[in-house]
Parts: structure tokens; sequence; C-alpha cells
């Protein structure tokens, strides 16, 4: 089995430190080098929280790239330095796995234009929760079925935002293909305002926030005398490792930019 | 074992089915008679929906306690019937087990004086759920060693008041003990109005509603690193036999009213 | 919106009952008769559990299709009138839509051939739970991307085998496409016979058996730092009838014989 | 409010590590020193993954507690150094909130006369997670009621022996109060070996073992129409320091040796 190839950008990050030890563990990833805001020329055992390799640290995208030809460019920084990387890897031919989010719809445009004209797989993705992306997929094809659904979306307490994006984004691609209804007793009432949750075209979304829990959703289709929940629990950042991996397998075979890694599933 | 003699009263109401048939199956249970509203002189057997046994139906409940002098009456009417049924219970020295609500605190008061005079045990139960009431007790519990509580009921969508009474009343037995506070981050926000459902001295109750779902509720408690969730599913009217045959064994050894099945239970 | 015909077959046996009612409430379905072991010449409204119906009961099926000529005929009865049934449907243009199991692979074929050279539909189906049928195409999907799996399977407890038919069929469609693995630690042990489950093919399935239960089933899929859970809770013989009305409006459509209902579903 | 002085034992393990960091949270607890197997003089900022705290570190137990004079000693080392630490603690007047296992019968006995004799505090408790202690205890409530029991326990893949020790600590408890009995059909019988699971005195005990899980587990009570479900999921070992927080208020009011923190708990 021959070896991938793979640099990373944001080692210090909590995704970047789990993807360094998730291709120091896959048997035919190597990890050429990794891209670091600062530490140039150190190696990534010199960096705190990251496993003792003989690894160098660079702090040019280019310059990188350049001496270590890797297969796939694993980036994990932020949303400014995204476009830039891919462009980076797409100019030496490398082909680039992103995490980060905050693409505008032309960025997208552009750069799947770039990829198809030299042939190099991309993909981005929001989300790598393998578990998470089939619940979504799953709950949509539920809903042709069973059209009465609930969402129940679970988290820590110092999360700000409720319903969750992952809630909401369920409850869209529910709504793409499910027949309208308002759900509940037409005449129903709130004894205490908010008991039944938040509205999304008829569905309900409940939101849920203790200590003691990390990010957690079930999406609950009923139906005369049976249902059927659809539970993702995911509880560190871990949970992305198989995701990543997928996708650093996918980009391979691939000659376009592909946004969402629901699209490399069945 | 010697027998426990019974009669039942609101044989043909849905608690009054079932009620028949717990008795039936019970070995040192014996059913005497029932009273109806309605089929004087009949036999048990000519009623709808009932199994075909040779026990008499009875109009007039002081004619019935007086011709079969049962150990316990077991009373299924309704709250128009209920006090009515209980005195003549006393006069006739018959414990009273009765299922219906609506009972004053003035009626509570004055059915106990009779019951300790007479030293006669009577029994009133607005929920003869076993295992609602455990979940509850278990609940209040729960709450003085971690206050952290959101409670998620679910019920079919028939159902047209929203939180359910289990679950206000378990948030109100919760707030005897808990610590105020109110959970959730200080500055969360409802992207979507709702979403964090209904707030009763700070915890939150969630309410979902869908065919499928009889009565479930789960009282889910979170603190560091961990949850404890206790969770009541109840599918039919038979969930509330097994308290009625509690309440049954338990009336002979009191002699004063005890009002909630929770008073018999450790 | 034209009204679809039907004729019902085994209209006294638990899931016929359910299949009157339903197909009484549809609003485009129309029942004409029904056909009994026994009852001949008598009226729906005369048999025990049935609705009020002026709707005739034959004892005989051919009789029954050439007189009121439907558009399906819906066989509730039980294997050995299966064939029989179908072959009477063919020969009077009806579509059938089945529930009884027990065919060869051998029948399969020759009804197959009937339906094709004749142009007409039929469909046999061992599961009309829609839900449940979701929940095994998805459990088939995850384990191609999530390969630990366990299945928790929870029946009343006056089931005599177990695993349930489900777990054992879910299990099988997994086989087909997961990676194969022996799951736990290579050197687990149990310190109590049978605390780890049954074997199938490395994938443990566990079966719990208690009264307050009817038929539930969750598919457990681990990965790393997450889990994702399939669900699916029937608590009466109503679940079976959204299959039942699924069929019956797909049958119409396909001009061969469709074993599942899992091929009428994306 | 006067602060409660504290000396830790064993800071470099996974507990004592979640202990110097739950001491430094809890306001009115305060950190005077550690007892480490080695780093005798450094302070607790030297040690890996320790906070920067100006705390000293001790070798020697006697000498630290003489020079500090705690009012707690949290002992978190290993059931060799458990007693010794006990009898210094008892020594210097220090109510020691002990972690570590292995003690005999015999060692309690005498550890307790001490307690008594000085008039101090002690408390040794096997299991510091406040919500599996109380999933214990309701079960043995429950049980009393609803004899139907089956436990479902879940832990990582990693784990060696199943059932786990808490899911055998549970069915003990609940044996010692419920009546005996065989669960599931009579004549029940399993297609494929071990689907019923471990047989523990009539009940059930399931074992799940699956990477993305930590240590969980649900104990179900089953009777007719009705299920009850206490569950306990922990996600990591912060889920030990409210229990190690409640005992250390609880031992200053205690003058004996109190084993396992359900006997603090209502």
């Amino acid at each position: 089995m021959s070896q991938i190839k793979i640099v990373i950008a944001g080692p210090r990050g909590n995704m970047g430190k789990e993807a360094v030890k998730m291709v120091e563990k896959v048997t035919d990833f190597e990890l050429l080098a990794v891209v670091d805001s600062r530490n140039n020329g150190k190696m990534v055992r010199d960096l705190e929280g990251l496993p003792p390799l003989e690894v160098p640290v660079y702090e040019q995208m280019e310059e990188c790239l350049q001496k270590h030809q890797p297969d796939v460019l694993i980036d994990l920084t932020n949303p400014k330095f995204g476009r830039k990387h891919m462009e980076a890897a797409f100019k030496f031919g490398v082909s680039p796995v992103v995490g980060t989010t905050g693409f505008t719809d032309q960025d997208l445009l552009e750069l799947d234009a770039i990829a198809k004209s030299q042939k190099i797989g991309a993909i981005i993705a929001p989300n790598f929760a393998i578990g998470a992306i089939l619940m979504m997929k799953f709950a949509q094809t539920a809903a042709k079925y069973m059209p009465d659904v609930e969402i129940i979306e679970r988290h820590h307490d110092r999360k700000l935002d409720a319903p969750s994006g992952t809630a909401i984004k369920t409850a869209q691609l529910i709504s793409e293909v499910r027949e309208k209804k308002n759900q509940g007793h037409p005449e129903e009432r709130e004894e205490l305002a908010g008991a039944r949750g938040a509205d999304y075209e008829g569905m309900k979304i409940h939101s849920v926030r203790q200590p003691g829990l990390v990010a957690h959703q079930e999406v609950v289709f009923g139906s005369v005398g049976q249902t059927l929940t659809i539970r993702h629990d995911s509880i560190n950042r871990e949970s992305f490792m198989p995701g990543i991996e997928l996708a650093v397998r996918a980009v391979k075979n691939i000659e376009s930019l592909v946004y969402g890694l629901e699209h490399l599933m069945d």
C-alpha cells in the first residue's frame, strides 16, 4: 500500500492537534510537515500538546509545499487563510481538505473552476463528524415518509445560541422534502410560554443546556403506533478524525471541489 | 392466604374495565359486585368490553355494600360521586381506594376526620402509575445534589395542554428542595423563540407532541462530567393496575386518609 | 381525486381489523368487500371488533373479485392462502398487496413471471412498519462508515425467541456491507457468561424482555468520540397501516412483483 | 465563610489532577500543600499537567500535616498508601477523605475505632460519582415495586471485564430487596447464545462495548403498561469532583468512619 503524504496547516488548534495524532496513527498516512503562523524552523515535538515528532514547522505555505510536495494539504486554520491556502495547494498540484467555514458562494465557484481546470480534487467540509452527517441525511429521507418530526438538541451550558447550528441545518434539510404541516393539535395551548419549543415551518425544536453534556441531537419521527429516532452523541473533537480520514482518501479520486462531506457518502 | 373482598364502582370506564380484569387475575382478590350508574340487576358478563363474570351489578352503593360487606371499595367513577361513595364506605366499615380527583382541601380534612374516628383506612390517589410516582420521588431527591435539571415530556399529538400536569407536578416537587438557580449561560439567546422551552423557577420544561407516543417523561440532571436521567414511559391504562393493587393491600393497614400513593412507598 | 377500490382478505385478524379501519379513514380509499374463511353473506358490521359497515363478506375469493372488480386486494390471511389469493387476483386484473410470509423463492419467481406477463403490479411485504424498514436501511448505510455496531432489541416478556427476527434481519443487512471485524477488546472476558450478548459475525446483539415493552430496537454505531443511534419503537399494530397505505398507492404504478417495502422507498 | 484548609495526596494521578483544579475553583476551599511520592521541595506549578500554583510538594505525609495543619486530607493515591495516610491524618487531627479501594473489613473496623475514639470524621468512598450513587440508590428502591429489571451498561471498547463493577454492584443492591424471580418467558430460548445477557439471580445484565462511549449504565424496570429507566452517563473524571466536594464538607460534621458516599445522601 503506497503512503499518502500529508501537510497539516493549523497544528496548534484543537482540531489541528487531533489531526496530527490521527495522521501518525493511520498506517498509510505520512506527515511531512506542518504550517503554523509562528514557530518557523522548529519541530512538531517543540510545540506544546503535540506528539514528539521530528517533523518540521513552516510559516510560509508555498515554501513548505514546494519543498515537500505532499499529496494532500489538511487545512484547519481559519476562514481568513482558507482560500489563500487552497490557491497555494492548487498551484503546487496538492489536493486541499479544508475544515474552515466562511467561504462565500463566489469563493466556491471560483475555487471549483480552478480545481476543474487543473483536474485536482478539493474538499471543504463545515462538519467532519461522520455520525452527524449521517444523522442529517437519514433525517431528510425519513421525513418523506414520517412527516411529524421534532428535534431535541442538547449541549453544555456554556453554549450561547439556541437552537444549535446543526439543529437548524437539520430542519432546513427536512423542510426541503417534507410535506408542509403544523404539528401538534390545532388547538394545543402553552400553559407556560415556550413549552412547545421553537417553530421551524411547523416542526418543533427543543434546546437543552446542561453541565455534563457536550454535543448531542436526536431527531424523532412519529407516526401512528410507532416512532423512529435518529440520535448523534459527540463527546470530543476526536469525533472529527474519521471524517478527515475519509476526505483525505476521497480527494485523490475527484477532479473538482466538493462542498460537504455528505456528497462523498452514499 | 385469606381473600380480600372487593367492590368496584365505575366498571365501564377505561380504568374500571382494567380494574375488573386485574381483580380477577390477582389470586387473593375476590370481586363481589360492581356499582354502575345503570344496568341494575344485570351481571358483569352483560356489560360490553368486560369479562364474562357472574358478578352482580348495582345502581345503589349503599344497597351493594350492605348486601356484600366487602373489605375494600375501589372507586373509579368521577369527582361528583367520589365523596358520596367514600361516606357510604365509611358507614359500612369498608375501606375506600379512590382514583378520582377534584377533592377540595376541606373535603380531605373532613374525610380524614371520619376515617380516624372510625379507624378505617382510606386512600385517594390522583395517579396510580407506580413508575411515575417513583420518577417524581427520585427527581426530588436528585435535585438536592444535582440542581441543573430539565424536563422533557412527550405525549400523543391529541393532547391540548403543554406542559403536561405530571411535568408541572415534577417541577413543583423539585423546586421545594433545589437551590434556586437560572440554568443555562447567563447570556444565552434564542435565535428562534421558544427553543429553550418553558421556564419554571429557572428550570426548563420541553413538551414534545407526536403521533406514535402515549405518555412519556424524562427528567435530566446535569453536573460536571455526568448526567443522571430518570425516565417513565407509559403505554396504556393497564399501567395503573399495580398501583391500585398496592393501595388495596395497604389500605387495610392504616386508620386514616392517605392522599397520594407516594406516601405508601419508601 | 379518483377512489382506489379495495377488497380486504382476513378481516378478523389483528392486522385485518386495523386495515378495515384504515381503509375507512383514508379519503380516497373505498372498501368494496371483505373475504373471510367464514361468515359468507354477512356484513362487516356483523363481525365482532369491526366498524359498523354495510360491506359484504364473501368466503370465495374469485366470486368476490368477479363481482366487485377492485383495484387492489389487501391480503392479510396466512401463508397457506397467500399464493392462491394472489393467483386469483392476477386472474381478475387486481393488484395484490400481501402481508403474509412463508413464500419460497420458487413461489416468488413464478408470481413475478405472472405479474410481468400480465403487466400487473404486486407487492409482498413481510414487514409493513415503515419506521422499522427505515431503521434497517439506515443501519446498513451507517455500517459502511461506522463498522462498530451493537443491536439492543427490547420486547414484552411473552416473546419466546431471542434475538428477534428484526434484529437478525438487521444484522444480516449490515454484514452484507460492513468490513469484517470482531468488536470489543481482543482480550475482553465475561465475568458472567452472556454479558457481551450474542455474536453475529463479530457484531453483538442484546435482547431485553420485560412487561411494559412492546417492540423496540436500537442500533448503535460507535466511532472515536461519537455514537450514532437509530431506534424504532412500535407500540401497536396500527404502526403497520402507513406501510399498507404506501403499498396500495405504489402497486398501481408497477408491473412486476416487489418483495419488501424497502424497494418502494428511497 | 471560613476557609476549609486542604492537603491532597496523589496530585499527579488522573483524579488527583482534577482534585487540585477543583479545590482551586471552590471559593471556600484552600489548598495548603500536596503529598507526592517524588518531587519533594518542588511547587505544584513544576508538575506537568497541573495549574501554576505556588503550593509546596512533600514526600513525607507526617511532615506535611505537621507543618500545615489542614482540616481535611484528600487521599487519591492507591490502596498501599491509603491506610498509612489515614493513620497519619488521625494522628494530627486531620479528617481524611479517601478515594482508594482495597481496604479489608478488618481495616475498616480498626479505622472506625480510631475515628470514634478521637472524635474525628473520616470518609472512604470507592465511587465519588454522585449520579452513579443516586442511580444505585433509586434502583434499589424501585426494585421493591417493579421487580422485573434489566441492566444495560455501556463502556469504551478498551474495557476488559464485562459486566462492569458498577453493574454488578447495582445488581447486588437490587437483589437485597427484590422478590426472587426469573425474568422473561419460562420457555424463552436463545437462537443465538448470549442474546439474553448475563444472569444475576434471575435479572439480566447486558454489556455494550464501543468506541465513542465512556461509562454509561441504564437500569430498566418493567411493569404492566409502563417502564421506568434510571440512567447515568459519565464522560470524564471531572464527574467525581462534586462527590469529593460533598465529602469534604460532610467529613467535618461526623465523628466516625463512613464507607460509601451513599450514607451521606438522603
